[in-house]
């Protein structure tokens, strides 16, 4: 066992998978390490010598790559390793010490990141949501209880709205619903970020309106996640002029500064240089499309309508139990006594042959149900 | 410019070169990438699956190399993205809410972390040090002095004791040292943290008698630089069984988990399997012993008698200027109006190409100097 | 206008009444100073010296006293000014950095302390309740589902549960639900902590069946509120042996180590010498019942039903109107666009005839409603 | 034993002597409760009903008066219950994240506050200081070493230069020094706030220059004591228009807002309405100006040259042993093996009857000592 395992509370069970388990993982997007373009780029620079901290000319390529890419000439970029330090990081900087973050409770932040934004001193301040997704109406409603209450000045005040795209349960913000949420947004005063841990999968979906010009402009400040889209590690984060001031020093204090900033920016020059970022985005929504097209024909029910790269399926317990013996799922949850749901992911990685085989299991533990 | 600069304070100004600048480049120990044998075996890993979150067996071979390097079957091993970070969250995890860490006024945690330790809630208490050393009899003249201190109960508590080895001067902590400053803190019931951002150019140095056996068995914490020893990124935590209890949430809370965490653990794998790590500490550190000979030869000033890889030279302004057109080096300090000190380090990455064209400089611009 | 007041926020309205509002106020329990007893031991202890921080006689002898009311000679007791300091003090110094605290999301911490708890690093859970409580059966499917999330180590852990006697909404635990509560948190290892800052109206309740003793038995810490229960100002922690380990230093450090602590610990030594804590609750409770029969006589409708010295008042709007205009309420909640709710208060200092007084009035109105 | 002390760690002994020591005790200034006057203006009032939250207007009148004291009739008045936690709000609220306050090392914020501003986030960065002072010189020399330092933005910022007033060491800042550090301090942008927890003594020196009007005008913020000062507990922060933003609501997450404000700018409005405060100041300081004359007649050492309410004497051991058993006084440091300085202090409280009872033990103990 890892030692890293060993230091966990024990009564502690991962939903990751060991390695002798099944071959057709599909338990999340982030299994495998880099692009193989990525890998290329960075053999060929890696003995070069490079500046540190970021500033470097890969740095600044990458930087104007996704600068050009969001249509935001004028738009800062930070190089973080990843994601949960991301969000902890932007954050802090983006609020006052007396503000908290507004949040969906779903929110990553508001549940998987063992309270990195309290660690820094912020409430995370949840509004109803549905499916993963905060409603314009609801915040405008929040924020205008919160103007009126005669309290309020004992409370937190809000200080920002969080929002990420797709979201956690793989679901999508429309360009209007954006649109609406960023209104609700600058009419209070409260600047905008959206967390795109998985932006690729939400640009590469058939049902997605919003381009990443259209995000440079709503949100004041946003990531594109590397991790989970072909980087070994590391996240991009894109601040309108100004809404990130003396952001240096701050990811400096958070431990969030790389010495070797170029190592990060390399692999967003890959993915940005000529398109790389959409294209495998595209191809793996399209795989996941094909994923659930064969659930649909096989009659397996899924839990939440996703059109990313992300699915969920509400499985009897007897099936989960032996599809979990070929296929590599996440837990997700349990509905009730007799079902569990689980998710499967597609990402840039994954191949046909791997959703083939999936499908053929899939197909024949259909069968058997019957 | 890069983007990333553009957002520092307008009045500050960084030391590190542009790439425009010379090619004969010694200005730090992290401008490279990684080692070669390190790009070859995450080359032939890059496509596989691996579990998340160092659940997975390159971790657990890594840490069980690392603690056979270290002749420390029991210890716990964690792998973190880099230096701050990994200070930052092993500091907080060791310490209680009302402790401090007492460290060398110039310690890398006392000055150059930008806050992290206090933005975690702790103080860093300064005691009396010497060329980045602290004595073992000053830090009980510091104990026994809190012990006693009838307002001690309003004062912060000492909590932990850090160091740095080598420091942040490239001196060295003998091994009789060592454990005096052991003794003191385990007789005060402290723990005591070794900060090892680049503790293979200690063990490579011929002035060294510390094994890391005798670190694992003096210190109940240290990490393992991995970004200026020839990873591209990462360190690893090395603790003392039930040392770091819940480290796993910790360093989800501060944002030190990796996803891919095996991307780290594979780089120190191959660091920690064929001895790797000594090989290459060594190999630096003579090249350093090569070039304070040709410094000594050329009449030049060593400010600092740093047995390691880094070298620190006491220049007149006039020549600090000449020889900063062709060799990259760091400003360190300025002693007085008319001198700068210099820092210039050697690495893994170093070439005796590189090596040669420096003293040839060095010599070049002595002689004019004279 | 006061300077305090001007530095709120412009657009915040605060729910209390300027002086030159109606004499008949009972908009909340901390209107008044200190219980004369109390100010005529105050008067003449005035000019004595008297040791500060809590190292002098009166403090020993209050907590003696408070210890024999509690039935609980070996606890530990600690005085501090106010309520959200007392909460965040304790709480921080209960809890582990990445634990966080339980509680009703109607709880004090959760919502009207400005994010005190989250200031000090900790997330508040909330866990569902009804009418300001939370029932065992609640927590302890938390705590299950807690301990079997596959995710557990990437989540803030539970490290303390909180409730609140009487509750925010004036209601009660009754010793069986306290039992029950206790276990839970016992069983999972959790302490348990009171937040007792209107405790005297609690135990002055007819409806009331738990004692100090039982309080103090079955929750590791809790705390007797003094602002609301005839202090000038001041709080009482009782923490059962050993679980406020170095909380002295931890008071200072928040901020809440008082220099002339002696005058606070001689307040509640009044109020526990001689059964006064006791008798002042009893009586407000009896004056908060007469008032509530009256408004069940006259029709008014009652929000919540509270048997402690809180009320809650539904009211049409027009009555709203009509009333404020000759008692001082504080406003609650708009339950709907045609109605207000609104919370009045006995206390300590209520009179018998402020409550003639306010019956008369609720009388008038409510023939004027019909 | 108090219950309070019971919880202090083991080894530790407080400078507070016990009820039975000597009655003759001038250890510290805060010995007594509150000036008669403030007493009796809170007896008549005690009874009446009066807003929570400083939202009343006995808060207003005393924050004119004190605004009028001032000559600064623009200023914001806040009202909080001790020092520390005025220091840890103040400057939370006056610093960015990233930022750091700037203070001597003998500070009160930097050794006696267990940590307070540490745990809100900021690092204290100590400068050179002489007897509790910093000097304009040493702190723009500070500032311009930062602003030229290549690592700048790897180092905690400077926000906010601290001071006292008197210092720790009972010492004075004259105008013309205040003036050139404020002229330092807003050259560079930095507010300047000034810990006023003794600021009568200051005020009340024959040696002082320094007005009210001066110090409002030339610190951004500042408060003035009371606890030390004839208030029972409470201080007044005293800020310029616009630079303690939302600060209710920071006072309200710091648990600094108590909710009888009322009960303390009451005791500030008594000190401020009619020179009160003034001339208990200089009173106190006269007596202390009796005591260090017969020091000096009777051949005492004063280890400080402090012309407030404070005196340090540097006694042999065995003189210090004799002494300690007539006089309560408070151990300061050991300046050698054989010696012993300690602090005694007047205040609004001592009596001419206890002044020549000292000097005459004073007088008694010099002669055996010959």
């Amino acid at each position: 066992m890892s030692p890293q395992l060993n230091s966990i509370g024990k009564n502690d069970r991962m939903h990751f998978k060991q390695e002798d388990a099944a071959m057709l993982d599909f338990s999340c997007d982030y299994l495998e390490g880099m692009h193989p373009e990525i890998l290329k780029k960075l053999s060929s620079e890696n003995l070069k010598k490079h500046p540190g901290y970021g500033l470097d000319s890969i740095t600044s390529e990458a930087a104007a790559h996704i600068c050009k890419a969001c249509n935001a000439p004028d738009s800062d970029v930070f190089f973080l390793a990843g994601g949960t330090q991301t969000n902890a990081t932007v954050i802090s900087a983006m609020l006052e010490s007396w503000q908290g973050v507004i949040a969906a409770a779903s929110g990553h932040i508001s549940v998987h990141e063992a309270g990195a934004i309290e660690y820094g001193g912020h409430k995370v301040l949840n509004i109803p949501s549905e499916d993963g997704k905060i409603r314009a109406f609801e915040l405008a409603k929040y924020l205008q209880k919160e103007a009126s209450d005669g309290n309020r000045d004992h409370m937190v005040h809000s200080g920002l709205v969080y929002i990420s795209q797709p979201t956690e349960y793989g679901t999508l913000y429309s360009k209007a619903e954006l649109q609406a949420i960023s209104a609700v947004c600058h009419k209070a005063g409260l600047p905008l970020y959206m967390d795109g841990a998985r932006l690729l999968y939400a640009l590469g979906s058939a049902k997605n309106d919003l381009s990443l010009s259209d995000i440079a402009k709503l949100c004041d400040v946003f990531y594109i996640g590397g991790t989970k889209a072909g980087t070994l590690y590391g996240e991009a984060v894109i601040g309108q002029k100004g809404k990130l001031d003396h952001f240096f020093t701050i990811m400096k204090q958070h431990g969030a500064l790389l010495a070797k900033t170029w190592a990060v920016s390399l692999q967003f020059d890959v993915l940005f240089s000529d398109g790389l970022y959409e294209s495998i985005g595209t191809a793996a929504v399209s795989k996941a499309d094909r994923i659930r097209k064969a659930l649909d024909d096989f009659g397996y029910e899924q839990a939440i309508d996703s059109p990313t790269n992300q699915i969920f399926i509400k499985l009897e317990n007897s099936v989960y139990e032996r599809l979990s013996k070929e296929i590599g799922m996440s837990f997700w949850e349990e509905p009730d006594e007799s079902h569990t749901t689980v998710r499967i992911a597609t990402s840039w990685a994954s191949t046909d042959n791997d959703v083939d085989s999936l499908i053929k299991v899939l197909s024949e533990q259909a069968t058997r149900k019957q």
